[in-house]
């Protein structure tokens, strides 16, 4: 089937540029001796999971529990959940994958890591874990390398638990990648000073994680880390295009629409709003707009209601009628997938997959 | 089960809210003779559909036809397609949701009228429609009280097409409902010039169709409105508190999520980010916030990863700790239901319903 026959909303995956963006990230990888690990948040379908690990990934990062048991029930393994498990629910939940596969979790915190240790202790299983050390963005992770120490030293008493390092995130950085070594470099230096201090603690240190699309390539600037968990590079989208850290010829997901009224001068309305894009403002730039026409630059994405795309068409006047199909690039394809129960794979305009977006709606 | 058994995140309905919602708009239109046909986008549940239709309700509105089916299979009839549907596959789609029961559809172009006549006549069913006229938002709607009278005339003589009248989506107003006489005035008068022309043409106006929780207990104020189709009043959210609307006792649905971080100083870390609370900002006020705390107005859910909520707690140091439950008003609760695949409804803190957001994903 050509893509003209698929009906509207519609979220489609260049299967080329998947391949080329796959096979990229991991021979940066190979040729820096970094492990990879991508977050499949950004895809969350197991098919493009068993792509990248194909491709060369060592294993993937996922961010809720749920996602982590659509994707080893697909087959996946060594997976890392790059998030603090609390409540006696998901810890039931933590051991049983645990007792499927390698598992790894990561938090910042004493209590998380102890309730963690009691439940594998209580199943007979033994979970890896990651402190997190926060790197600038203020969101999660201890703040100093001290802390990281005092917390390192706590996992690594703890039984039923195997200490490998400890993981950060440097999601403030959205600089160009030609300006970033300078923020890089003093991340490192805090890196390094962590892993120096672990080391005269007694405390092995096997994993360095770091992560991030738009620092991705830059990974190698920072001496320590071992591994990256970068999601978005899977995709791309207008966000990182913006902060030029792709171009957009690397862009994998189109949003297919169709314009279902011009009655309104200057505008036309495309059946897709913020319940097919999300509501997510472009990072960078000026900041507007919630996509990019792909064939036609002067119609801009300019506002949404749930369901009606508002397109300004002012630089284009009469262009658009009813029925006419068109293409965007999404702000944040992250979430612009997460609404959508439902991808189709392309290569040279005729879909030949339809893939569910099995971990969507995993909240928990 | 006890609401704090509930994992989180997860998205709770107050049944005791929910009913005073419903009756209170019933009985609201029953005293001004209005027609309530409430759209069923912002809970998409069909066991909350037949309880508008017991509290009052005419029929439903829906947005797209994945959720009038949805709601046709569960036995809902008499259904609005509020709507323009473009394209054979959703033409055929409609025809079938003809020959089932009462299906009205709107638009405000000839091209889209003369598809769904044709589609329907091919099926040997009638199908109501309504013409769409703009009232000032621009997003959809012919432009003056003579386009639509052009308009419902090629309806009007369109083969298996019933015509009813018109419609309009009052988006656009967003006073307190104290502050909006004025305005809605002007928008009757262009109401009334519609409905005078139409009548003069020999067309007969059986349905004039208002919209809108913002303006429903105002809807008296435009006298030709026979209909009103509110959407939001049945859960409520901080944009419809925060424009005047409703209050905070009235907003039926919560967030539960628990604190997962509190590594950062005046911070913490929620388990539900944008892919929980959808990121719409807030309409209204200083415009700033992703929910309201229920019990801690101290802490502001300030910003948000897609997995992650930023806590401001710095009115609060120290007050949160890790595994602390916190409920949370969201800004608009159409796009935070459409992110789960569940709601629980609860009375007295006792879960006695577990839905499925069963119209959830329907994009097209």
């Amino acid at each position: 089937m050509h893509i003209s026959e698929l009906d509207t909303p519609a979220v489609v995956v260049d299967l080329d540029i998947l391949d080329k963006n796959l096979s990229e990230m991991a021979a940066y990888c190979a040729q820096h001796g970094l492990s990879l690990r991508p977050h499949t948040k950004t895809h969350k379908i197991p098919e493009i999971a068993r792509m990248q690990i194909r491709a060369g990934a060592r294993g993937i990062t996922v961010a809720k529990l749920g996602e982590a048991e659509i994707m080893a029930r697909e087959g996946l393994d060594d997976i890392f959940v790059a998030y603090p498990i609390v409540g006696s629910g998901k810890l039931d939940r933590l051991v049983d994958l645990a007792r499927r596969g390698r598992l790894t979790v990561s938090t910042d915190s004493a209590e998380v890591a102890l309730g963690i240790s009691d439940a594998a202790r209580g199943a007979g299983v033994t979970i890896r874990l990651l402190a997190e050390m926060d790197a600038g963005l203020r969101r999660c992770g201890v703040q100093t390398p001290d802390d990281l120490v005092a917390l390192a030293q706590y996992m690594n008493r703890l039984p039923s638990i195997e200490f490998l390092g400890f993981m950060f995130f440097p999601g403030q950085v959205r600089l160009p990648p030609a300006e970033q070594a300078p923020v890089l470099g003093r991340i490192d230096a805090r890196l390094q000073e962590a892993q120096e201090k672990l080391y005269r603690s007694g405390i092995q240190v096997r994993v360095v994680s770091g992560g991030s699309t738009p620092t991705a390539y830059q990974s190698h600037l920072m001496k320590t880390v071992t591994e990256i968990r970068p999601g978005t590079y899977v995709y791309n989208d207008m966000n990182t295009v913006t902060i030029g850290a792709t171009e957009l010829s690397r862009c994998a997901v189109t949003v297919h629409v169709t314009v279902v009224s011009v009655a309104v001068k200057g505008r036309a309305v495309i059946d897709g709003g913020s319940k097919t894009f999300s509501s997510d403002l472009l990072r960078g730039g000026e900041g507007r707009g919630f996509g990019l026409s792909v064939e036609r630059p002067g119609v801009i994405l300019e506002s949404m209601s749930e369901e009606h795309g508002h397109l300004n068409v002012e630089a284009c006047p009469g262009e658009l009628k009813v029925g006419d199909r068109l293409r965007f690039i999404p702000n944040h394809v992250c979430t612009t997938v997460n609404m959508h129960d439902e991808v189709w794979g392309v290569r040279s305009e005729e879909i030949v997959e339809r893939w569910p977006v099995a971990g969507r709606g995993r909240v928990r």
